[in-house]
Parts: C-alpha cells; sequence; structure tokens
C-alpha cells in the first residue's frame, strides 16, 4: 500500500521519508520471517492436505530464504539498490552510464553474494535462486533453449510480417483531443466490463501504469495523454488483468503464501491474456471500435475494426521494450536474460554493458540505440536490484497464449461473447484453473493443471502466425 | 498512512483487511517499544544538550508506559474498539444505545484497567494516566477549576450573546449551486494561502475531515456539499492549521519524540489559532468576500464582511458538538470530560450514560436531546477507545486565544495582513514560538515558553466578548 500510495497519490516531497519507511519494512519483515521461532514451529508443524501441504513447503521455502541471508546483506542491497536508483533517473535522463555505473557495480556485487548465498540454501543454481524469487518452477535452462527457439522463429517471422504489413495501407490515426474525463469514465466502465468491482479496486494515475494493493483492495494506475487514448486505455486493460487474477485468489487461504499469487511470470500471463490474446483480437476490437467511436465522436474511418487492428497490433525493430509489439517484445526480454545471467555468472563486467547491449539488440532485431537513455539504461530492474525477472514476461506472453488456446479448446463461443465486450466466459474459466490454484503449483505444474501440459512455446508462435500473417 | 488511506481513498472492500493490517501494526509497534534491549539503552542513555535530554525522557516516558501494559491487554482493547466501533455505527444510525451497550461496557472495562497500569507506572491518576497519552504536561485537576469558570462564564455570557445577535439582521445565505471543481480549487488555494506547500501535502475527501500523514507529507480531507461551500473551506483552513503544526516540526529531531506535535491540545489550538483566531476575524473575512464573490459571481450582498461574520459566527445552542459555534463548544466538552471522568472512577455505569448526557447538557445549555444519536451516541470517541482526549479540543481553543494575544502583542499590523489574506507574520511567529518547540516542553511549560504564562483562560473570555458582545 505505501508502495502504491509512493507511485501514485504521494506528494513529491515525501519521498525521502516514504524510502526509509519502506527500508525500515523490509528488515522488519527479513526479521520475523528469521525469528527463533519460526525454525522450530515449521520443523514440527505437520499437514495432511495438499493445500495445507502446500503452503508449509511454500512456507519453509521462504524461512530457507530468508534465513540464508544476513540482515546487513538484505539492508545493503536495499540501500545500494535505492540509492542507485536515484541515480539512475539522473542517468538516464542525461544518456550518461558512466555516471551510474559504479553504483550498479555494487548492486551487482551485493547481488552476486545474495544469489550465492540463496544458491546453497535453496540447491538452485546462483541465478536460478534469483528467478525462483520472482517465479517458481522454472529455471535458467528451461528458459534458455525456449528463448533460443524464439529467437530462430522471430529471424524468419519478422521480415515475412513486416513484409505483409508493407502491403496493408497505413493506420489512420483518430484525430484529438480526447479530454482526459471522457477517457477515464471509459477507461473505468471497461475495468468493471472486464470483470473489475471498484468496491473492490481503485484506478488512478502514475508516470508508469503499474497493479498494486491486495486481494479484495487492488489498485491500478494508468496514464492519460490528451491526444492519444490508446495508452491510457491499453494499459487499463492490462493492469486490470493483473488485478483480476488478485481478486480471483482462493479466499479461504487468503494472507497464506499458497493464497498468493503462483508467480510473476504467471502473473504476467493473466495481464497477457487479458490484453493481448482476448482485448486486442479482432472480435474484441470490432465491439471496441463501436464504444470509441460514441465516446470521442468524429470520423468513424479510424474507429473501424480493420484501422483498429492495424494500429494496435503494429509490429516494428524498436528500442524501447515497454513500446514494443508482441512479435518483437521477447526479442528485448531475450536480450535482458542473457545479459543479466552473463552478469551473475561473473562473465560480463558492467562496464562492459553498454557494448554487449548493443551488440545483442542489433543481432536480435538489427537495431542498434543512438545512445545509453534508449539503451542499456532504460529499464529501471537492474538498477534497483531486481535480476532474474525480465524472463517472467516472455514466460507470461507464451503461457497465455497457451492458456487461451486451452480455454479456446473447451469453451466454443469465446469470441462470440468478445464481439459482445464480454470477458465473463473466459475469466470464468481462468478464476476455475488458474487465479483459484493461488501459488499451491508452480509454474509448469499449474500449466500442466491448466492446459494439460507444461509450457509449450507452439501456442504462442501459432497466435502470432495466425495474427500477423495472411491465413 | 494507512489510517489516511483507509478515511480517505480505500476502496469499501478493502476495510476487513485494513482492520486486520492496523491491529497487526498497533501490536507490532507495542512489541517493538518494549523489545528487551530497550530498557537496558534508555537506562544507559546519557545527555547533555536540553534536546536529547528532553528526547530521552520522553522516550523513557513511552517506554514506562507501553512497559506497563501486557500485550495481550493492548490487543484485546484494541480489538474491543475496532468491534464496538462497528455496533456503534449501526447503534448511532438507528439512535438504538441498548445495541452498543455491552461493547461500549467491554471497551470502558479495558480501558479501566488499561488506565490503572499506566497509572502505576507514571504515576498519575488513572484518568490522568489516559490523558497523558493524548497531551502531557496537564491533568484533570488543572482542568476541573478552568471548566467550571467558563461554565460560569457561559452562564453570564451565553444570554447577552443571544439578545445581543437577536436585534442584528438575519444572515442571508448565498444561493448555490456551487460546483464542486470550483469549491475545490478555491480551497487549495486558500490552503496554500496559508502556508501550505502542495509539494509536501495533499488534500483529498472523507465523510469526516481529519489531518494526518507525517511532516513532510501531510494529508488533510475536507467534504463538499454543493449548495454550501462553508464546510468545505472551514474544514480545510481548520486541518491546514494542523498541517502547518506538522509542517513547522523541527527537522533536526524528525522521527524523534522530541521532534513529534507536543500533544493533541496543543495539535487543536494550531487548527484553531488559524480557523477561529485568524480566519474568522473581520480582516480575513473582509478579505475572503471579495474572493468568494470573484468565485462564485451572484448577488454580492451575501458576501459582505457583515453578513458573513453573521453567517460564520452564529452563536446557538445546540445537540452536536461538531457543528457548535466556539462559544458553545466548550460545553459539549465540560460535559464529555464530567462524564468520562467519572466512568474511568467507577461513578458512572455505562447503562445510566444517556440519562446523565442528556441531564448534563439540559444543566449547561438548556437543550435536551430527542434520541441518543444526537446525544451520547454522537462521537466515536468512547466506542473507539479514546478517553481521556475529549478536554483536548477546549484546552486548544482556549491556549489559541492564549496565543493569538501573544503574538498581537508583538506584531502590531497582524490585521493588516489578514486584510491582505496574509497568515505568514502569525506563522512566522507560530514557527518560532510554537511549531519549531516540538516535543521539548509539555503543555503548560509551552505556553510559558510561548506567551509568558501557563494556560489562561482569560484570554479566551476576552476574545469571545470582543467577537460576540458590543463594543
Amino acid at each position: 500500500m505505501l508502495g502504491w500510495d509512493g507511485s501514485a497519490v504521494m506528494p513529491v516531497g515525501g519521498g525521502a521519508a516514504r524510502g526509509d519507511q519502506l527500508a525500515v519494512l523490509a528488515v522488519l519483515r527479513h526479521q520475523h520471517l528469521v525469528a527463533p521461532e519460526v525454525e522450530a514451529d515449521l520443523a514440527e508443524a505437520e499437514v495432511t492436505d495438499p493445500w495445507s501441504a502446500a503452503n508449509l513447503k511454500l512456507m519453509r521455502h521462504a524461512y530457507a530464504r530468508a534465513r540464508a541471508l544476513p540482515e546487513d546483506l538484505v539492508q545493503a542491497l536495499a540501500k545500494a539498490g535505492s540509492d542507485c536508483e536515484k541515480v539512475w533517473r539522473i542517468a538516464r535522463k542525461d544518456a550518461d552510464f558512466r555516471m551510474v555505473q559504479p553504483h550498479l557495480a555494487e548492486v551487482l556485487r551485493l547481488t552476486c553474494e545474495t544469489a550465492r548465498a540463496l544458491s546453497e540454501a535453496v540447491g538452485l543454481s546462483p541465478y536460478d535462486a534469483l528467478m525462483d524469487g520472482y517465479q517458481q518452477g522454472i529455471g535458467a535452462d528451461d528458459v534458455a533453449p525456449v528463448f533460443a527457439a524464439y529467437e530462430s522463429f522471430l529471424s524468419l517471422t519478422l521480415p515475412e510480417v513486416e513484409a505483409h504489413q508493407a502491403r496493408q495501407p497505413a493506420p489512420i490515426r483518430p484525430k484529438g483531443p480526447f479530454p482526459i474525463p471522457a477517457q477515464e469514465a471509459l477507461c473505468r466502465d471497461l475495468a468493471q466490463r472486464l470483470g473489475l468491482d471498484f468496491d473492490h479496486a481503485r484506478l488512478d494515475q502514475s508516470a508508469h501504469p503499474f497493479s498494486g494493493g491486495t486481494p479484495t483492495d487492488v489498485r491500478i494506475t494508468t496514464r492519460y495523454v490528451e491526444d492519444d487514448f490508446a495508452s491510457a486505455i491499453l494499459a487499463v486493460v492490462h493492469e486490470t488483468g493483473h488485478a483480476l487474477y488478485e481478486r480471483g485468489l482462493p479466499e479461504a487461504f487468503a494472507r497464506l503464501p499458497v493464497g498468493e499469487a503462483a508467480g510473476m511470470a504467471v502473473h504476467e500471463s493473466q495481464s497477457l491474456i487479458v490484453e493481448m490474446q482476448a482485448f486486442r483480437s479482432d472480435a474484441f476490437l470490432g465491439w471496441l471500435g463501436g464504444r470509441l467511436h460514441a465516446t470521442f465522436g468524429g470520423d468513424p474511418e479510424p474507429y473501424r475494426l480493420e484501422n483498429l487492428g492495424r494500429l494496435w497490433r503494429r509490429v516494428q525493430r524498436s528500442l524501447i521494450r515497454v513500446d514494443a509489439d508482441e512479435l518483437t517484445y521477447p526479442a528485448h526480454v531475450i536480450l535482458r536474460f542473457r545479459l543479466e545471467r552473463a552478469m551473475i555468472a561473473g562473465d560480463l563486467a558492467v562496464a562492459d554493458l553498454p557494448g554487449a547491449w548493443n551488440d545483442g539488440l542489433q543481432a536480435l532485431l538489427g537495431v542498434t540505440p543512438p545512445d545509453d537513455a534508449r539503451g542499456c539504461l532504460q529499464d529501471i530492474h537492474w538498477y534497483d536490484g531486481a535480476f532474474g525477472y525480465f524472463p517472467c514476461y516472455t514466460l507470461g506472453a507464451m503461457s497465455a497464449a497457451q492458456l487461451m488456446q486451452a480455454a479456446r479448446d473447451v469453451i466454443p463461443d469465446l469470441d462470440n461473447a468478445f464481439a459482445r465486450g464480454d470477458l465473463s466466459p473466459l475469466l470464468g474459466w481462468l478464476r476455475t484453473n488458474v487465479h483459484g490454484v493461488g501459488s499451491r503449483l508452480g509454474f509448469n505444474a499449474l500449466l500442466q493443471h491448466a492446459t494439460g501440459r507444461k509450457l509449450d512455446p507452439v501456442a504462442f508462435q501459432n497466435h502470432l502466425r495466425r495474427r500477423y500473417l495472411p491465413g
């Protein structure tokens, strides 16, 4: 809640105190996790049913992770991340990597120390021990071949998609301005229509859209610009997917580890199945066009399905991950996965990061950043101490496609519902097969449970071919 | 911050989880205060300068208070208060005291147990030990004679004021509607003009106006009604007084006891010196009338000073404390002080509260509530476990008058500044003489420091005579 507050509503002058408050809470949390009585309680606990067994396993796992880290390391990493992040904001603005380089080196040093300690405690490689903090049940050796296969797929498919796209008419941008109160009302209405209940949710504004809060009080944000409604709407739909997952977690296990979301890759699958799979489908966009025209008026042409598709499903080799389309987005993630894995292994020095970044992006997408602001300085993650997170984005995209395929296999009229602006048949299926499972299953076990097999990246490739290439 | 959030922005469905979160934090806070190492640290600590000495004294005092209370009592009282408050909301709506009576009895029982434990630890009477939790440096034996004198003053002055008022023209209400966005913009502008910096503050809406947050991030609220701007404006001005105090606390002692506000009576003096002493003065209202007419337009008559004075300084014997004028407000507080003191002493049973309330109000103001919703059910305080708080309101009003007199003695052109809508000369004096003192001095010592003498209720009586009786 303090994190949400800091990003959504806090006056700028509250920042210094808030940083201290969050640091104190992080240390208190760690102290409580490793309190002397916890070890004995966990050792003695006995359970019979599968939910309690899964919960106890997660508790023991969380305890082992916390126990492995001395408090001064937790504190030092939190402080180094917070300091580095502050410098990064200036360095990114000034496109000056060298300004932040020593800070990032310190964050990396402490992260490697953390990874080694966690590695011993949980029996995973150091990099996997970091990934495990964001998503249990999958590691780098599972991810690397999936990403390599995607790289091959992309190198073949991207030129094809570009050629096909070049033969289509250019998209027409709707003419604004689009008054922000009207955008806001539409965004609230869309979130509600997708299934979000504002008795248990808020929608606010922030510089970068995110979702936060707790399962009975989810908080999502978006940002509004007057001359384009797309960014606000697409962010709200994406964050609503995250929020619906939190809302659907098993209430009977609220505030227990097993009642929490199954990890950040699963979380991303839930935002992307709503945004990319459902909302950007022909059926949903066809319905949306009418709503948009009714809201904003003017020329109806830009709101026709064909044009909305060309606008909101445009593929483009680009420099910035958060602006990338769903076909090239994984390339940005693959780059970061390889670089961070090398940094944690000690095979890539921080000083060499800008060059490695630029070479890697050139190899993957054939583009090179003109400066580090649009290169290795663009994402907050590493500077804030988050290594091992990036794979979650693409694991989420792939799982979303796989889950959608499984839902389509059992719900025949999904597109009919989408064409009425109705997500509820899909949401019902997700509640049963994903949300209600909580953390009882890890990444691959959850996919197995919901779709009959573990991660199978073919569903994502099929989805992309269907959407971006002629039939 | 979670308290602010719960009252200002939380969706209703977040209430249950929030209650649990706050209860957990209260227990954690208590556990940290009484941690084994604290006692030894406090015993060994040595200080030389007066600020550190005051700080250590406050720490030892806070420790003694916390140490006196077993954790299960803290938890039981928090839970009883939270349960009782929920029932009270329904009981007040239904004007049904008997519904909440057993809950209040349980809160009182636990409060008496708490008061006895605190009494032994800090060497004050049980009631004073409760008062001490809200305002240090003054007790019931100081308050009782001051309140008795006010009762006499009121019994003479109120009829005189009523007779004088009856000879004046009736006030004219400005005709609405007053669009809420315009009210909100005006409120923000007023708060800024009074000295609040929105880089360190927020203004939001809530059912009951309040101020919260931290010194670098103060949060105030108000409520808006379309057909009357008075309630929104007066609440914002009042809460701005509280917020300016927090903003002016000594930064060098931030997050130490000595750097906190000096108590709730002092806090109330700071809201009331801004609202009642400065803002409702002839000089300030004269300036405000022009701003109001420029904002809302229409007939200029209601915005003339004489009329604003008649509207916003109207004296009326009434049933509801929060709606009372400044002359009769202390009667409501005197009633509650006497009743709660008797309850803590065991001289008044909860079952007899409604009758004692009605008799007491009749004796003080000559009016009797037609039901308990407008009687002993109107305030949240007791039902939520707050006994010993009520005197702070009137101690604050009296101190505000005394501080204002002292400020006028050294700043000759205060009214000239008010007539330009300028609070800054008064604010500068308050920053030096009150805000910047933090908690280094208790109630009477602070008044002595700022005005040259301890609480002297004559200043308040003089203020009331000047304002409400012909010259």
